[in-house]
């Protein structure tokens, strides 16, 4: 297992670097409350909406800084990134903002309108198998020397993810709790150091759909577990089979717990923050409420946060909301 | 045709005591804006987010405007509203707020879910025929002596839904138009109030479906116009066959226009508003930005607020949005 020492960047610090970079690009999201949410948890909840971010999701926030901190010859060659998802159109966006040449790598069984929103943002978009991105991304990566951005396991990114969390505590003081959604961990890696820089003594938990629990494995056992196959769930910003050696060492340090919701209760939370709370937000967003509104996870009168990492679904005859 | 003069409480200063009389129980809802979109329309549009107002919809404003203003002698007695929508649940609720007993008269063929959401506040629900809940109405407010609370030709409902518009302007400051969906009128008519009010070089504009401009005729004839049938549209909060004779009288006054939008129109302002700025809408206030963002309304590159109605609507799949 790597350590946290291996990568003296990830400090809780360096969110405040990370945050002075960005700020002038990214969305300020508000934040936003439900006095029927408080009644039903007991508690008082906060979201962080990042659906009211540029692309529609936090992961704007990760590209744009990892992209803002490429040295000229890396930002004159360009840049290269595997996604089916938000990743793609953060970096497609933040290579257009910045005037860097981005290349995607897509599944080819993305639908139409992704790809159109990527290649939209100027990105040239390559179509693969779910299988090949990763050797597609490196083969063109190392012809070209593009710089990989990787979606989770980049020290960047890390940091980038992590200015959401350091917001909402500018923007709501101390929290006992923050829950934030786990795929490959960027977020959640991000959020636990904003909250060791911002608030130490709030407790940091990773929510992971049941399918996909391997996060919480590896955070337990202390090394990366991989799953067989990428975990079924409605949840499709989650459905990572590992998290990176980055994000682990991250968790290891500073996140308090790992937990999960199953694929009802990810809806039933998706339904009430639609329906009572007129917000739309994506279905790995209703994975870190889940927990709470189930009643599974007790927050014992608490201020808890949450992270709404973004808006971006499809809706039966509404098409994609990008 | 009946005149302002007929109706001296209804003056644009009066919107002031209403906002005294309600702001600290209603929501100051948020005001929102999306550079994609004043892109697209070439302009500055600001969205008065009344789906984030109690119940889901500026209807509690009048509602409890209206009911806080009775004397103790009729709130002893109780009141009575009829309504399929957002009238019947923001009367509700007021009702529960203040420990008056409320008679809904529901259309029988109301989906089972806004029943059990009005009752859910604690008002007693009487069924009725959608022809004749008038009629039920009239009977039993009589009977018992309830008064009766109607949604839109009634001054003090008018008085309460123009705070919206004076919140409006108090958060962004001054604006060239002002567009507000148009079904009885009493949205319209409050906000053109509370706009002589705060910005009187401000042009109002009330919108709606092609398939029911009686408000628009009736405006241009100085006389109500009234529709032989419900209009058919998606737009469900302004299927109305006639306006009242209050609102047409504040409407000579102080409307500036009145325009339409057809149903295509109101669908894909409501995609738009759901896929892009991801708040939950309902299509009565997709109505109002539709003109605009057809293009077929020109603002002139000026500053453009937009009255969104509520957020209450039904998803196939996902139940009714209360």
């Amino acid at each position: 297992m790597k350590t946290l020492e291996q990568f003296p960047e990830l400090s809780p610090a360096s969110i405040a670097d990370a945050m002075d970079r960005i700020k002038s690009v990214v969305n300020q999201t508000p934040v936003m409350t439900s006095s029927t949410l408080n009644e039903l948890v007991g508690g008082e909840i906060f979201l962080k909406c990042e659906n009211f971010q540029k692309i529609g999701a936090f992961k704007f926030r990760g590209a744009y800084h990892a992209l803002s901190k490429l040295d000229a010859d890396q930002a004159a060659k360009g840049v290269i990134a595997h996604s089916s998802g938000n990743h793609a159109q953060g970096v497609a966006l933040a290579a257009k903002m910045l005037g860097i040449k981005a290349t995607i790598v897509m599944p080819e069984d993305s639908t139409p309108v992704k790809m159109e929103a990527t290649a939209g943002y100027g990105a040239t978009v390559v179509k693969s198998t779910a299988d090949a991105r990763e050797r597609v991304s490196a083969e063109l990566a190392e012809k070209h020397e593009y710089t990989l951005i990787h979606p989770y396991d980049n020290s960047d990114i890390i940091l980038g993810q992590g200015t959401a969390a350091w917001e909402l505590f500018e923007e709501v003081g101390e929290l006992d709790y923050l829950f934030a959604p786990t795929g490959g961990g960027g977020l959640l890696s991000g959020t636990a150091l904003a909250t060791a820089a911002k608030c130490p003594s709030c407790k940091v938990v990773g929510v992971e759909p049941v399918s996909g629990d391997d996060a919480g494995r590896s955070w337990r056992s202390g090394s990366v577990v991989e799953l067989e196959k990428s975990p079924k769930t409605i949840a499709d910003g989650v459905r990572t089979r590992f998290i990176g050696d980055r994000n682990l060492a991250v968790m290891s340090r500073y996140v308090s717990d790992m937990t999960t919701a199953t694929e009802r209760q990810i809806l039933e939370a998706l339904q009430f923050v639609w329906a009572r709370m007129k917000i739309v937000v994506e279905p790995s967003s209703a994975l870190a409420l889940a927990p709470i509104l189930s009643g599974d996870y007790q927050i014992n009168g608490g201020r808890v946060g949450i992270i709404i990492s973004g808006g971006n679904v499809n809706v039966p005859g509404c098409g994609f909301f990008h």
